[in-house]
């Protein structure tokens, strides 16, 4: 089958052997693949992964490796499935609380011992798998991965009704983080440096401001989506002693940074990372947010290796791959 | 009378005036002061202070400015008071929720718009006064400053009975928040490199490891008491995915920081700094934690410039002046 491969390099492979299920899982005929900025940092040696890219897709079940009625019935199914699974051992103590992406036996799709779906197939666990709903588009349904990281936010911490937020940085995590809580009925404004991306936001009811016209006050709760080292000290500084800095991105090193604030102002940093599918596939359900102006580009994936250059510039969000 | 003067220099100065109390403030003669490393930051220009320094002191109401008989009844009284009052205007935030600290109009006993302790007396709102119980001695209700900032972890975290907690750090900070932690029947292990000062909180109980031996396990809860950026990362690395690091001291700048492990194993890293008095008398009356050991010295007041050049050296733990 055709494949988008990293070993060592970038390479389309049209001759990747097809996936055979395990017992309990099913494999999924991919339709359309996205990249994320984790893609792109595995292609500069993160995680030391080797294999098939890509964790956001959405496809549909064309087999399931059981006996068990229950699990066929995924068969024609369009799905999503969540990246990872975890080992299910009864003593381990992070899949007893379904945290399974932090079991260090886990899968993650495309990351940590796990082909990716950015192939013409690909198999999992059926106890990962989403049904999309009929009314949620294939390019709707790709996003749900990345807004299920916005999600996450909610999962982890409780954000009053009266609490006033500010997300910082306009890239697509800045953009998706502020929709989501925006959808959410909370005082949200977005905060960046570029028009045209602050715009989507805008055109979706969030409240927005350049970077250059901000009057910075201090926010009860402050994301970081920047992915900068400067924007982590703003953050800082933007944040209401004893309130929350949630830190989306993994800021870049090369910077000393001076920690002194988050004891003098009581700041609670809160790292935040995936998230579960059920709300974000709810606010896509509901039409709560558009992902359509995310779109910069749809390639073939014959066409993969153009569609990860254009994954580079910054003027482009998101650049889809259809299977 | 006599006072430690911080006026770009340290100096002894024997005649400042006497101050004198305002409506609903209390006179208190001085009985014993402790010197806290702020004290000593202070000398170097932090806060950009000048006036009486130290917060740390056990003393007696001589008199009070008040016509209401609940004050007068303050007079005769051992005490000690909080270090921070409010503006309490009712549009205060911070005030009405008891965070005087964070109160953008307050005071500061000997760091913010209010002289210090280290002097023959000082005026303070009654309001902010604390009866020292008759059991409890001047040289343990001294620290009951320091040890209330180690309980307002436990007013800030609900540590769960079952945690396991790592204070990292065997200075006085990482001592006193190890023997609260463990005065509150947490299961908790203290580190650090001086086998001596783990030895004084091992003699109340604390489970103690040198640095040199310790099986570098993840815990629930990290106290980084370091004071430097690498203790910082290795308290990272220590706490576990979706674990708490709480972050009492100033870390050091001067190096390039990672926060990546903060989103990777979604950490909640945790400020925390002052604390209420209440909680901390409780352990001293209740002979939880004794003190005695802290104290590597007492000096007079007249002392005083020697008693500073003491608490500079990493051999000595509290330094006390008797006024």
């Amino acid at each position: 089958m055709k494949a988008i491969v990293f070993d060592n390099e970038l390479k389309l492979d049209n001759n990747y052997p097809k996936p055979t299920p395990h017992k309990g899982e099913a494999l999924i005929k991919i339709k359309l693949a996205g990249i994320c900025n984790t893609d792109y940092e595995i292609t500069k040696g993160y995680m030391g992964y080797n294999g098939i890219l890509g964790h956001e897709f959405v496809g549909v079940v064309e087999d399931v490796n059981s006996e068990n009625s229950e699990d066929k019935k995924w068969i024609g199914k369009r799905v999503v499935a969540e990246i990872s699974w975890g080992c299910n051992d009864p003593n381990c103590e992070w899949c007893a609380k379904k945290n399974y992406r932090h079991c260090p036996n886990r899968h993650t799709i495309g990351i940590w011992k796990k082909d990716g779906c950015m192939a013409e197939y690909l198999t999992v666990p059926t106890n990962i798998l989403f049904e999309v709903p009929e009314n949620v588009t294939d390019k709707q349904a790709v996003f749900v991965e990345p807004l299920a990281a916005a999600c996450e936010i909610l999962e982890q911490l409780h954000i009053e009704p009266t609490s006033k937020v500010l997300v910082l940085g306009d890239g697509k995590l800045g953009l998706t983080t502020a929709l989501t809580l925006n959808a959410y009925n909370l005082d949200v404004l977005l905060v960046g440096k570029h028009q045209n991306k602050l715009d989507i936001a805008k055109a979706q009811g969030v409240k927005t401001e350049l970077l250059e016209n901000f009057n910075t006050e201090q926010y009860d709760v402050v994301v970081e989506a920047t992915g900068s080292a400067s924007g982590f000290e703003m953050s800082m500084a933007l944040t209401k002693p004893r309130g929350t800095l949630v830190l989306k991105s993994t800021v870049a090193t090369g910077k000393e940074l001076n920690l002194a604030p988050i004891v003098i102002n009581e700041i609670t940093v809160l790292g935040s990372r995936c998230g579960q599918f059920g709300p974000a596939l709810r606010l896509l359900e509901n039409k709560r947010i558009d992902f359509t102006p995310f779109i910069s580009g749809i390639y073939t994936i014959d066409k993969a290796i153009d569609a990860f250059e254009a994954n580079k510039s910054k003027e482009n969000l998101k650049i889809l791959i259809k299977i």
